[in-house]
């Protein structure tokens, strides 16, 4: 196991500095500004979540709507919709939605910095007393992500200034010798961090960092509140998440020991991946090993021992969140669409702290699996929770109650250029060969890289380096860890190259008109999982390149459990049934039985050749409902 | 499909007469006799149900102990204590035991027949007011039953005058031109039938059917009582369970349309089963068509769609019954001890009714399966739910604080004599072939028929007649539905036979000396579901005569989900790991890797040849605690 050091080796770039050309993506992100964005407006203003703001702005009390954390969804919104400027450039119908929202926002804005509207309209005098349920700190940390995304895609001032005096409110409030305090649901810590960034503040990632220090130390602040029956009765459901055979535990909201001691991921998955995405953040450039190996520690148990394979995370409803070691049930398998997008968060730090692939094949596994998949094809369904295996039941909806996925799958989508790649003075980062331009400045030279390709459809990638003058830098093309032969041409010939970290390192003088090209074989591969996964044991799962497979009834014709691969035989690239998507065309046979009664002599049962094409996994549900299959069984007579 | 026809063809016998000499089930009878029942009678005084009939009787108010259905478990231990004096004889313990706690609910009655410790102590004045959610009449039920049992057994009045005047009582309010309502758990109808044989008062019988025909009719008293705020305060989830988006159902309680119209078994198994036994039995010779069509209709959805291999009955916890057709998961089965009962109450009755072997196969099923593995090989430990796959947290223990099952399953051993022979005035019926000597008068001569076997371990069976005189009747022998081959001797010949749903019938004079011989086939055998039950598409189990057979932990040395059986390989008897059971050796394979990744290519996976000793299902979880499988994967290359 390589030890983790945290010392920032690159940064991404300024969104609107990468343009995402590719075909995969693009179209993701025209989907995005088309259909999704528009969606998710509409339904912040049916539901009354943006009314929200402008009844708290009225002083009314008693008139709030909907679920106590729905001003959070509203900044979501806000970020993605700003990203998506960024990224794409100006956007009349975005424009005006985004001042409309923000200008409800910041009205509703309290002269002591406070919002959260959910207090101000229905319970004032309950406010900063239920940290533990009730989500401020989490509902003002995405205003502040919000904020600094909507200030770098516009320009603008309106919802920074608010941010910035959110942040010191909460900095007048908690802190070394004022109150001890932080979130149940992490968040407000990533944001500090980043409005450190944003306005050369330190004092905000001091905070953060003091807030993840304070976690799960002796006593919680969220086992004294337990005491306050009036701030309580707003979360009746408060011990059940917080006690453990009626002693204070907190391990649902990582509280139950300080980060350094955490052994295993646990509790709510959301939560620990914003925990420790914002930690790998305030701990870089520290020396802090304590935290370091606490995260080397959690990083091994959640991907080695409880990832499913499309870097869905989190296995019960119960606890949206982590069970035990190696259990991983499919059917009913919690991933949130979140925690996927949370894995990321935290995957694409570790790789700019790191420059260590392994944390991009994480993220790469979770982007174009667990995570697509909680967004139909057409932008314009969900799924919150994202199982490997279906009855037929599960299926993607408009819109939820708790709608915290859809906006947080579009600001991903919107922001894919924070993933991609990045860049330090002298090095530039190749983390996900997907097409896109990107400008910046190496060894103060002013470049452009550009790659071309069809990712992740085939491995084979070009990159085109425009420099105003030669200019001596290095760049890092991450070899996927799926790929076991890879090619690499500069200019037509074998380049010098060093390998570490996952990394293929070229480190030269760059001219204009340099041409690299990789090649990475992207065979159909059959996985297997640890025998100690119970639920897969004797299961096999279809892969190609980054993209996980999987068998829907209406590509075999009947339920999908009934089918057994034939992994011996051929694995054939078929169009497929789904435009613009490879399928997988696979052998095997799937049982039937002349015979209606429950049970029968073995005898009865037969197994008919079949041939059906599977679909990437992201892609399901988007036709006739019916079952799917990740996991399948492999065929007992060779066929 | 055979057509269901209703017109009894045989009676059990009294318990007194069917001696149990089987080496199988007359062990399970001593450790009921020296563990089971005292262990329960010591239950039922320690957590206060005993001691509730004591307060009411006392007029004491607020101080009732435990659910308010307890008064359940108290009689239903009555009843399995009184079936143990009548099938083993006088027991001093016992009796004492038996003395106490009857004079205790004797002591509870009210002047005017009503008897419930819940609501004589705590709600007098809601007595009646919520018979959908609390039991009343179900409790009353189950003290009918245990007062006809302990009249049987001992003579006396004391319990059994109880139970007319608490009959009376319930006869004076509910009825045709009195009040109409019925019992949201069914047993009532039950026990007033039993009580109408047993007194001979057929005005019992006719407030059972009469119960019957009422319910799910509309408006449904259910329904009615759904008003009743200070009533329904008692039952905060009837709701959920008695409301569908917000409209009545009653799907739960059977209570959605009448009996003759039910398409298929829905809600609450116990409730379920507990109905159609009381059905079969009140519209038994009466012709009544559409009542016979729905309870084939419904046999047949539940034995050829929902039922376990094992019997077990009742998929989810959360109805603690049914869902849909082929809907058998295995890890999830929830498959209660109480409704494996209760199939068996049904088919017992069926088979008296109609002399159909299939409904025999079934009880047989759920007796060596689903029921039985409801109690520990020492007879101390319970389980309530009975999952056909544990990945290794699934434990008997020692009680329940809904304790139901535990008194269930000791009133089922305890009566065995009920289910395994049956007579009429001519004939002589052997249902389940084990060890016995039965005394009864067939054609007005008084008869012995012994029957000697080693079931279910071998199928050798020799039954012995003696009769004072020579004896025309018919003997009804059934050959067992997993039986492929049979044979039978008369004093060494092959005798005339007939055979008519699934029974070998010899219609003769019989002489003392005459000894019949059948040899039933018991080999293992294979045993697929129907591709539509979805879980266990692609897998197999192994059934031998009347047993289930499982894999332990324990008998493969690691988590039994790893391991695939090849069913063509040789399947040996092996003496076993399980004192006093036959165990089966199989050849397969376990799923091992060398590597510790969650995910791997599927070359780094290897199946480990093993042939570990499966034992009988029943008798699983009573040794070091692991997973158990009854499906298991096929292994997918040939060892």
């Amino acid at each position: 196991m390589r030890l983790m050091r945290l010392d920032r080796r690159s940064s991404s770039l300024p969104l609107s500095n990468v343009r995402i050309v590719d075909p995969f993506w693009s179209k993701w992100q025209q989907i995005l500004k088309e259909t999704t964005l528009e969606i998710e407006y509409q339904k912040c203003i049916e539901t009354g979540r943006v009314e929200n703001f402008r009844r708290a702005a009225r002083g009314e009390r008693g008139t709030f709507q909907g679920k106590y954390y729905n001003d959070s969804d509203v900044y979501k919104w806000v970020e993605a919709a700003s990203y998506l400027l960024s990224a794409l450039g100006p956007d009349a119908r975005i424009e005006k939605r985004l001042d409309e929202v923000v200008a409800a926002i910041a009205s509703a804005q309290m002269a002591d910095g406070y919002i959260d509207t959910f207090f101000q309209v229905q319970h004032p005098h309950l406010r900063w007393r239920n940290l533990g349920n009730m989500h401020e700190l989490y509902c003002m940390g995405h205003l502040i992500e919000s904020a600094i995304a909507h200030h770098e895609a516009t320009g603008q001032r309106t919802l920074i200034d608010v941010a910035i005096r959110v942040a010191d409110h909460i900095d007048g409030i908690f802190g070394p010798g004022k109150r001890s305090g932080y979130c149940g649901h992490e968040e407000i810590e990533l944001a500090l961090i980043k409005l450190a960034n944003c306005v050369a503040e330190p004092r905000y990632a001091d905070l953060a960092r003091w807030m993840i220090d304070c976690r799960g130390m002796k006593p919680s602040p969220f086992e004294r509140e337990l005491q306050d029956e009036e701030a309580m009765a707003l979360s009746p459901w408060a011990p059940a998440w917080f006690l453990k055979d009626g002693k204070y535990s907190g391990s649902y909201a990582q509280d139950d020991k300080p980060l350094r001691e955490q052994e295993r991921v646990q509790g709510h998955a959301v939560r620990t991946t914003y925990l420790l995405a914002a930690a790998t953040e305030a701990f870089s450039g520290r020396g802090d090993q304590l935290v370091e190996d606490a995260l080397e520690r959690l990083w091994t148990n959640l991907t080695e021992r409880r990832m499913y394979l499309t870097g869905g995370i989190g296995t019960s409803s119960a606890n949206e969140g982590f069970t035990h070691d190696y259990d991983l049930p499919n059917r009913t398998a919690y991933a949130e669409t979140c925690a996927a997008c949370g894995l990321i968060f935290w995957a694409n730090r570790l790789v700019h702290m790191t420059g260590d692939a392994q944390y991009a094949d994480v993220m790469e596994r979770a982007l174009y699996n667990g995570a697509l998949s909680g967004i139909s094809l057409a932008g314009d369904r969900f799924f919150y929770d994202n199982p490997l295996e279906s009855t037929g039941e599960h299926h993607r909806v408009e819109w939820f109650e708790c709608a915290c996925c859809p906006p947080n799958i579009a600001r991903l989508i919107a922001s894919l250029g924070t993933y991609f790649v990045s860049s330090s003075e002298d090095s530039f980062w190749i983390h996900i060969p997907a097409a896109l331009e990107a400008k910046c400045v190496l060894a103060g030279v002013p470049i452009e890289v550009n790659l071309q390709s069809n990712y992740p459809w085939d491995g084979e990638i070009e990159i085109d380096v425009r420099a105003e003058r030669p200019a001596h830098f290095s760049l890092h093309v991450r070899i996927p860890g799926w790929c076991e032969h890879a090619q690499v041409e500069l200019n037509d010939v074998m380049p010098e190259m060093e390998f570490a970290d996952g990394y293929a390192s070229l480190i030269r003088e760059w001219n204009s008109g340099d041409r690299l090209k990789f090649s990475f074989d992207m065979p159909p591969r059959w996985t297997v999982a640890n025998p100690k996964v119970l639920e897969n044991a004797g299961s096999v799962a279809l892969e190609r390149g980054p993209l996980v497979y999987c068998l829907e009834e209406c590509d075999l014709g009947g339920p999908v459990q009934q089918f057994a691969a034939d992994p011996r035989g051929e694995v054939h690239i078929d169009e497929g049934p789904l435009e613009g998507t490879v399928g997988l065309k696979v052998a095997g046979g799937a049982v039937t039985s002349q015979s209606d009664e429950l049970y029968q002599p073995l005898e009865t049962c037969r197994l008919d050749l079949k041939t059906p094409t599977f679909v990437p996994y992201y892609a399901w549900d988007n036709r006739e409902p019916g079952s799917m299959q990740v996991w399948l069984r492999t065929a007992p007579h060779p066929s």
